[in-house]
């Protein structure tokens, strides 16, 4: 028998198409216009300034506070400002953060139900139409349908998704990510990477998820080396790379890798990306350990350009690995990650012991 | 500036899932059917039985006697015939002429229009919603929105498209390719594989599109060279590489190589596949000829596997190559050809003489 499997990839993506026109096409037909964002890059790339000056005939309403992890009670609010705001359109403009605060709000302005309850039934209200534009290369939520929210009373990441949350449209501007930080910049990178790898390694992945996930590595390492040799990256091959990633999950989901990094940003903070840095080198060295075969065609690709993740994460982090792990309560960590579905499709059997064991 | 494009792939693909569980949930809402296939397939593989056991209390309306390269009246009659059943949904069952058809009678069936005025007209009711089957290995047709649709009048071969005739759903069972001609589906492999090579190729390739054709090529040729040596070929593989050809063309279209088939097939009755077999080894020589850099990364699948493409062809088909070609009026052909609008996205600059050249 054959393996069974399912494949699409339904947003319409466009690269480096100049926005004027992506917009144009995007807003058309509507005049009342949502748009959800971090407080900070819709300011620093001029994207605010560009659409108030670019469509003056349309009316903009801007939910553009949204916070690093987002909150229930944020896009419950968001949802409410929208729908009040009786818009037609949304965009979301930012990191992960703000795409997927973006994306849960399209629901909940045409859903006005508390949080889980909408999250528990299948029987709703289309969303707002979205089009998504990322201003980091590590998210990949412009490719998918998943709303990581933050539950601050249980101190929990929650993945909300409906089958009809996917965006629109993606817009990818590499001209956007010049302001951003370089620092966040490598960490968003690494988020990309872990996407890429634990999709490519996970379970749930297929011969679709594969080819993304292998191309999109390929591209980060390339990037990561050019970075390690000159400083330089280029911004719109990464952002593709981050596409594709986030297409891969979209099949595959992450694994424990990812949900032992959720522990890190809900209890310590750490930021995502970093987070899933952090944890990379270790994961690699659990599958190893496992025998996970897979785990050769990543050192292929490594080996081809002879470069390795690993040692770009050592370059980037230094020393930062060990003090950011010091003050982690690793028990606590893993006892988290091991309820979080995630971990089910980690490509070994996840004990507490075993990955203990790599904290040590 | 760095290079432009969009990219998307829309249709969702089920690969060997059970045909039961994928037809129960695209039919469930409806009860009126219409079903587009040619006459033979569809019974020798045993899918209309199938479909009356397995789901009693639905109606079927069965279209069923499509021809090899269907014409304009066949699909406005199909239009008509399942605007009259009142169908709800329909699915395409069959070769790349049944899937093709399908698509056009599931748009003419909510439009009774003649066939050019809808094909220039923006402004047009949704098509009927299609699940495709497709019981060769080439088409790919289920991937994408275009119908080639041939005008017995002009003898030609026409593009119909339209941006919502994506099926909805893909079906990819290997089973049903089991009672379809050895000879029949090698010819349907290498209008795969000119799929890819000619996208991968295309002036219209863009990153997306070049990771899918070179798994495409890879595959296609690793089991055409399994097939030279031992006559086996993984049917599952090949059709999940046919239709990653098929979401290749959706974003480069075909070239020059394609509008030279269709004379073959409009003029010399050559089947589709065939007559692309014919003309990929004198492709390739036009492309290195002009210098096509591209090239150089199919030369190096060919010699990661040991196994060409023009060997695999040359064995397969023979000296029933020139035979095929001795009778054919060449210089009509290359006039053919360069009034269509594939060879608009050849990768060098196509004159007659140049492509008559590999033709004497
Ligand atoms: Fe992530
Ligand atoms: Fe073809």
């Amino acid at each position: 028998m054959s393996e069974s499997f399912f494949f699409h990839s339904p947003v319409k993506v466009f690269v480096e198409k100049d926005p004027y026109e992506v917009l144009s096409d995007f807003l058309s037909d509507s005049c009342r216009i949502g748009v959800v964002s971090g407080k900070v890059a819709i300011l620093k790339t001029g994207f605010k300034e560009f659409l108030l000056k670019s469509f003056p005939d349309k009316e903009f309403f801007f939910y553009d506070d949204i916070s690093e992890n987002p909150r229930i009670n944020e896009v419950i609010k968001g949802g409410r400002f929208l729908r009040d705001s009786k818009v037609e359109k949304i965009i979301a403009f930012g990191g992960g953060s703000a795409l997927d605060a973006g994306k849960a709000c399209a629901i909940f302005a045409t859903n006005n139900r508390p949080f889980y309850d909408l999250m528990a039934d299948n029987n709703y209200e289309r969303p707002i139409p979205l089009l998504a534009v990322p201003t980091t290369c590590g998210t990949g939520s412009e490719m998918n349908h998943y709303c990581i929210i933050t539950d601050l009373e249980k101190v929990d990441k929650v993945n909300f998704n409906k089958p009809d949350l996917f965006p629109k449209y993606a817009m990818l501007w590499s001209e956007y990510l010049k302001s951003l930080d370089e620092t966040l910049l490598l960490w968003t990178v690494y988020d990309a990477f872990s996407h890429a790898m634990e999709g490519y390694l996970s379970k749930r992945s297929n011969r679709f998820s594969d080819i993304l996930a292998m191309e999109s590595m390929r591209i980060i390492l390339d990037n990561l080396k050019s970075y390690s040799n000159s400083k330089r990256m280029d911004l719109s091959k990464l952002q593709f790379a981050s596409a594709l990633s986030g297409a891969v999950i979209l099949h595959t989901g992450t694994t424990i890798l990812h949900a032992l990094g959720y522990y890190l940003t809900n209890v310590h903070g750490i930021q995502h990306g970093l987070a899933n840095a952090l944890l990379i080198p270790r994961y690699l060295m659990m599958c190893e350990g496992k025998g996970v075969e897979k785990i050769d065609v990543i050192r292929n690709i490594e080996k081809e350009l002879h470069f390795s993740i690993v040692d770009s994460i050592k370059d980037v982090l230094g020393d930062r690995v060990i003090k950011l792990l010091s003050g982690v309560d690793t028990e606590k960590m893993v006892d988290y990650a091991l309820n979080k579905p995630n971990s089910l499709s980690t490509p070994f059997v996840v004990t507490k012991d075993y990955i203990l064991r790599h904290f040590s």
